[in-house]
């Protein structure tokens, strides 16, 4: 098991004085820059936030109580943050950020990024006195909201026992491995995400085609042995009601789905069914759009069923 | 959704005074049969039971105050169960009662049996007045002990809810559609926990072979959006453990997938994932060994990745 | 290695005054029957023909010399043929033409059909004396003009040895085994043929995508190891001519397609690869159509890659 | 298409004079720089040899008259060809070679590597002057010998087009595409080959556990749509007669799908029977073993299917 745990994120807060900074303020990175400014106000620290939108940023200071800067001022932290898209934003941050970097910094990558470069950018900033560590999140901007992410980090255990106190929007902190091992983690739990997903939709188009009810037949599945949070969750939630929300773009998915398809490659793992369903997320994405929510990724295989999932 | 629920199978039970009969005390059947005895012990009725081998019958009748009958005598119960390996059986106990079945019984088959031969039953018996319903159940042997089992019936509407009283191991009765639908049901359930299970393998023997600690890896998943029942109970109590303890077969599970994929087959569908888990699991059967617990699929993926998950 | 061979099929036919039958004048059976008609020419024997739309019968008789006559009349024959779209419509041949077949008539069914079926319609018919064979043919409608199909049967070898001599149409004969035997092998035939296909059109799609000339890829694949008759015939002259002539319609590729899948599922095989195909197969028969030619499977491949194959 | 052609290259050999140098002298390399010597002693240049075991480049300086040099005296070849096992043992030639290149210099890659490497590998050598084009090929061994294998090459049209002459062991020279194309194009062409092997074997599977007679089986399909190089050459010859003989080892197979796998993830495609079967090969080499032929990549699916094909 991982070092940090929950209890120990529950503890009171050891950030007294410390400045952050929060780079890239979108759907999860606005509530859980929220949380730093929350922590700095009550121990007398710090907390920057920045986004390329400036306006955001604004909004965030004004909102949350967070100090909206320039870029090269938050390479005052000590400890800084990204949450980005993929981890070539990440390292366009890094490359406009090298010249202001103090050692001792720690760099926190929320970002559901590549293993590769996880390791890539940990050599990066190692050279300039920075640590960095893969530190990506799950659940979903309730939790990122309420406080209560699961932070997955990869890693030296000692660096992630320094930097724990400090993710004031964590409700599980978890050391997953060396470097790269948070991001890898990430991929993989998307992937069955992905899985249990598409999975479900082909069995529950079946059904349909034969002339179940698919209601009747869901309720009996999450009842039982085949059920996931995709049967129990996602698929009544936002497919059955044909509502598709966006909360996570289909074309994430993909790309988390093509990292993990990377990690299986660099691991001469053998995983067909993952490698499968990677692509078939991948057409989704090509056909549905990758706009849209990850879950409409069913409406491919609605058309690959002539059979829609309600 | 289907008829009656949860709330309908905790009414006061209308079994009173009539008489049942159980065929099949399996690891299911034994505890299943106990609660129709005890049902007739309060209600004025009679419960009978039969085994292939007879002193399952007689320690039935001596432990749970059921009445160990011959076969044919089963014949004399207005609601008849049956709670067999495969339809092959079913098919055989149909032939050999045929001479001796009333009109007006009610057979109600909780085997995990196939859609096909669902129709065909149905008709075999429709010619002796006898009503047919395909009635798997789910909730393992600990629900078959608590009385709390979902079952998933396939009929008439108005059959199903003529039934449902006498259901007394259910905690949920669901009907999921005509003839056929129960078994349908069941069988893609038990393909989605096929494929949520080997398919949580397949990304932690990636992680295993990249230097993760499968345990925190579970540890966030379970957390995460990529959670399923399988990478909640099975993994972690079976396979992590190394216990793969013997609950329901793997030549079973197979039997199950098998039968998806003619659900697949029979309604014109495409379901491209299904079908490939489906594949890998037959393969584990012959590999690993068709008696190993389900979960020991996972033992043919530990081969393929020259990796254990542990 | 099988019974009769290419050479045996061109040695000199002793056809000499039977009386054949052939039902089923479709783009195959048309000029198959047309080689049953010369040989009966010059064996001075009879070649009848039926046809659902009498009229294509009747221009049989005026183009090849045959014999158009009542489907009861057919029963006439020493040796009958059918070939016809599916399995099911061999079934209501037959349920028609029993009260008129008499004992000692061969029955050649050259329609691309399910083994089950073939089983079935054994016994059926060998309760009237009558032999039934399973004898699907491959070559397409240039080898049945120039009577050089390449037939596979099923059955006993004495049978097959006795019907071979018969089989005008053909310039190879092979028996493959038992009943059921030649259909299984004609469909997982066409299923290697699916998979052949789609697997090309997959990697020129991911070519195409990468910038790849896909002329020159294809060029370079038929020099070697990949090389496929469905890269070294079908795509060129098919898909980058963009022409996709309907010679085998995609709903009777999906057809086969799903024996072959149910070929696998009774002999409690696994066949990963070929399953999640099928799968793939029978979606692009939902999505672009049955009646297109099967080689238009690619179009749903093309969609799920926004890439052309051309 | 392509630029150059078979015609071109049989053209009378511009080579006249030049020097060349062939790195790899491996069961390939070993040929094919044996035509560089003969192509050199007819037009009055040099034909350079290094290997790694220095006495494989001694054997051939004996045996083709070649010229044994050292590793840096390579260098001064006008053309330096390639032929290693992958881009990393090319990786550390050119690190080794890097302080000895002479701007002029064409280097022609020759391994079966990865598009990624050799578009970083043709911008460090561009920094030195060199011109680097990657030109796998195909053809086996026996084509090596002969002087007729295929080279399908990446690069600049006029840099393709000056290279040329120079293919001394080539029948067809190809361009089909940009640097990294020629991988691209080999790694799909050995996917291919890994799937059609791998589906001819699962339908054999499921028919020999039908009861059909395999080779009649075979015989038939490659009279067929259905036919393709593994199913004509590959299993008649290495496993029905159970011998794989060891001439590509599985070990490389996995490395080339592997590689056809990251040119999907590259371009977005969405390959998912390749990646399928990418997955399956990779298991193959863990539960047979690298070392063994490619074609042995069926014990697997043997085990998996627990019968034999044969």
């Amino acid at each position: 098991m991982g070092t940090s745990s929950a209890a120990s994120a529950a503890e009171p807060r050891a950030g007294s004085g410390i400045t952050t900074a929060f780079l890239g303020l979108g759907a999860m990175g606005f509530p859980m820059a929220a949380h730093l400014a929350a922590q700095a106000a009550s121990g007398g620290g710090r907390a920057l936030v920045w986004n390329r939108t400036e306006a955001k940023a604004q909004d965030h200071a004004a909102r949350a109580g967070s100090e909206a800067v320039s870029l090269a001022d938050t390479a005052q932290a000590d400890v800084l943050f990204t949450c980005l898209p993929t981890s070539a934003e990440v390292d366009e941050i890094i490359a406009a950020l090298s010249p202001h970097l103090r050692p001792g910094t720690v760099w926190v990558d929320c970002t559901s990024g590549h293993p590769d470069a996880a390791r890539r950018q940990r050599e990066t900033l190692d050279a300039l006195g920075v640590k960095f560590l893969d530190a990506p999140v799950s659940g979903g901007t309730s939790g990122a909201e309420a406080g209560t992410l699961t932070v997955m980090l990869g890693g030296p255990a000692d660096e992630i026992d320094a930097a724990s106190p400090h993710l004031a929007f964590a409700g599980k902190v978890v050391r997953v491995g060396e470097t790269g091992a948070g991001f890898a983690v990430k991929a993989v739990n998307n992937m069955l995400l992905a899985v249990n997903l598409w999975a479900a939709g082909e069995g529950l188009a079946a059904l349909g085609r034969s002339g179940v009810d698919l209601g009747a037949a869901l309720s009996v599945i999450n009842a039982s042995s085949g059920r996931s949070n995709a049967s129990e969750n996602l698929i009544p939630q936002r497919v059955l009601t044909r509502e598709f929300p966006v909360t996570f773009a289909l074309g994430l998915l993909a790309k988390d789905t093509g990292i993990a398809l990377d990690v299986v490659q660099s691991a001469k793992a053998s995983a067909p069914t993952l490698a499968q369903v990677a692509g078939l997320i991948r057409a989704a994405a090509h056909v549905v759009g990758p706009q849209e929510d990850h879950t409409a990724a069913l409406k491919l295989l609605e058309q690959m069923n002539a059979q829609e999932i309600r």
